[in-house]
């Protein structure tokens, strides 16, 4: 039976990166044997402008009937000034949310060859590897009410809701006590329980879930705490879980402690394993269109594919050692290039992976 | 006629650090005639305990009367088991929001004799001058409707609204404009604007204060971007004005990148100059009773104190100063010791800025 996998390339750099990791991906589908097939298909500011909207029905059909996503990037100045309905990002949300992906798993790792590229001290991120596990379709991200209402006096007010209930808290938490006992059976949870009242009961009920996982040491933690213990020792992590909005802020800060975000990839998964797989860097508009985007983040994106959808550890070990191998023979892409090395292209950097294949 | 000041010492380190402050102060005060006069009161865990509340009538009422409050910092673990309705970080926020206090402004300060203190390469922090400005009286903190209830199908849901009025942002962006203007002229306003309406009102508003301070170059960011531009390249910022939750997160985060956060004060204004002012630190319960905290963000306080609702910039200047010399001196507490230096006591500390005064 064939696997599908539904290819959504989206806005900025989305386009140039998705085709090396493609092409690489191919390769191994040969060589390996994988039954992997592919279809293409539209989403963001690219849908927006031949449809009208970030996420055609075509578009969610597809995704929902492959068996993994893989995205590119979303997003770009063009498409900031329109209403919040159909900008880009509501193409990704609208994916997430359809497709039930409540599990987004963002690694932030160092890699040695790269450990000069971070702007904390060697010593304090040498070998960092955190996972972080992110509530990725509930929270203040989706709650209702929601909108910008007018008041009596006449002035606008703007609201959101965060909302959590008990099931979405408890099988969040399952996924990081697994996710955890596939590492260092080490869990932090950070909330805002000091202060707000759903947190509390996310405490409570990732607490609660924790006795069925004796062998995970649990910890919590208040979201301004992780934020500076992040910055201060990094290293005293193994795997975070937190709400949507916590998790989109402390996942971009721990990346950025590897000072190479153009390395780092993410999957974000259903209950089945189905999944989204995507850089963590954005469509970058700025360098769109010159070839000069790093597609590692990509690629091993592909590989978390591999090895959380299709259970091919074989093949996702394939790619990550061939990424290690193109680093160690010093190519790099203008985003991690250090003196020294051998600066190359988008699709250069894809032949390095191919050739270390 | 005499400026009153509330002294509300804590809970933890809190009165250690507030008695070191207070002699300084008190010195200053017979020193330069300032007529200030001092009344202390309970607040937080240490108010709980003695009244039940963490901030019974009495506290609250001295608050209101005097001209400008000193708090050293509330909390520990021992309050961590009561119902949120008493706990004593409620302390803390009811005297925000029962004062009006809907400005804290946050410098993030690296003083060159600690630069080592900082987890980041020393060019990347070198020299940091970073003053957040954090909306302290709405938002997710106080907002309405809010708690746990009890859905049709027997589960929990925990709700919190994140709600803000266009007045509301037009205070703190006159505020932090304004801070601008005395400082570098540039202000960033971090929100997340892709995702939340409320923020997308907030740019808004922000955007149309701006028109009246053009010279001003005003700038915005998404929260996310802003935690990992705090990381990558922090003197990017000059003022960054935020929502109270971005503003906890992000505040900590630029704390903490100094590396030395027992040096960080805080103001927390009204719109006549009124203020409440802390160190960021908080209550450090593992330390609490020992002397060796640092005072010397407290006395900082002072300072900012002094300035802002005093307007007695020679007194804020000399306590300053006299930090600096003690800095210079090599008196270090245990926080920000390092190799070479002398280490001392909370009131070793406290000594050595009245020395050099
Ligand atoms: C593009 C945006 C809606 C998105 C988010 O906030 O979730 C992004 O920042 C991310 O983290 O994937
Ligand atoms: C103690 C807590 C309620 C408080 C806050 O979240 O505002 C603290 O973290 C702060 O930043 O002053």
């Amino acid at each position: 039976m064939a696997k599908k996998i539904a290819v959504l390339a989206g806005d900025g750099i989305g386009p140039e990166i998705v085709a090396e990791a493609l092409k690489v991906l191919s390769y191994l589908n040969t060589d390996m044997n994988l039954g992997l097939v592919f279809e293409n298909a539209l989403i963001g500011g690219a849908a927006y402008d031949a449809f009208g909207t970030p996420l055609p029905q075509t578009t969610l059909n597809l995704c929902k009937n492959a068996d993994a996503v893989l995205l590119g990037a979303v997003g770009g100045p063009k498409w900031e000034p329109l209403p919040h309905a159909v900008r880009p990002e509501r193409g990704l949300l609208g994916v997430r949310s359809e497709l039930n992906l409540f599990s987004n798993l963002r690694p932030a790792i160092l890699y040695p060859q790269l450990a000069d590229a971070s702007t904390l001290k060697p010593e304090v991120v040498a070998g960092l590897d955190i996972m972080i596990v992110r509530e990725l379709t509930g929270g203040i991200y989706f709650g209702q009410p929601r909108g910008i209402r007018l008041l009596e006096n006449g002035e606008q007010q703007g609201f959101n809701t965060l909302v959590y209930c008990e099931s979405e808290i408890r099988r969040i938490a399952h996924s990081a006590f697994k996710t955890a006992q596939k590492r260092h059976n080490k869990l932090c949870s950070v909330d805002k329980a000091n202060v707000l009242e759903v947190t509390d009961l996310w405490r409570k009920v990732v607490s609660e879930v924790g006795r069925e996982y004796p062998d995970v040491q649990l910890s919590h933690m208040y979201v301004d705490n992780a934020a500076m213990q992040l910055v201060r020792n990094p290293k005293q992590f193994d795997v975070i879980v937190t709400t949507n909005m916590f998790g989109d802020i402390l996942s971009d800060t721990a990346a950025m402690l590897t000072g190479s975000i153009g390395m780092l990839p993410s999957a974000s998964l259903d209950a089945n394993g189905k999944g989204m797989y995507e850089p963590i860097h954005g469509s970058a508009p700025d360098i769109a269109g010159q070839g000069i985007a790093n597609p590692l983040a990509t690629l091993l994106s592909v590989a978390m594919m591999l090895r959380y959808t299709f259970n091919e550890t074989a093949a996702a070990e394939r790619i990550e050692q061939a990424v290690n191998q193109a680093l160690d023979s010093g190519v790099r892409t203008a985003d991690i290039y250090s003196e020294g090395m051998t600066q190359v292209s988008t699709s250069g950097m894809g032949d390095a992976v191919l050739n270390a294949l």
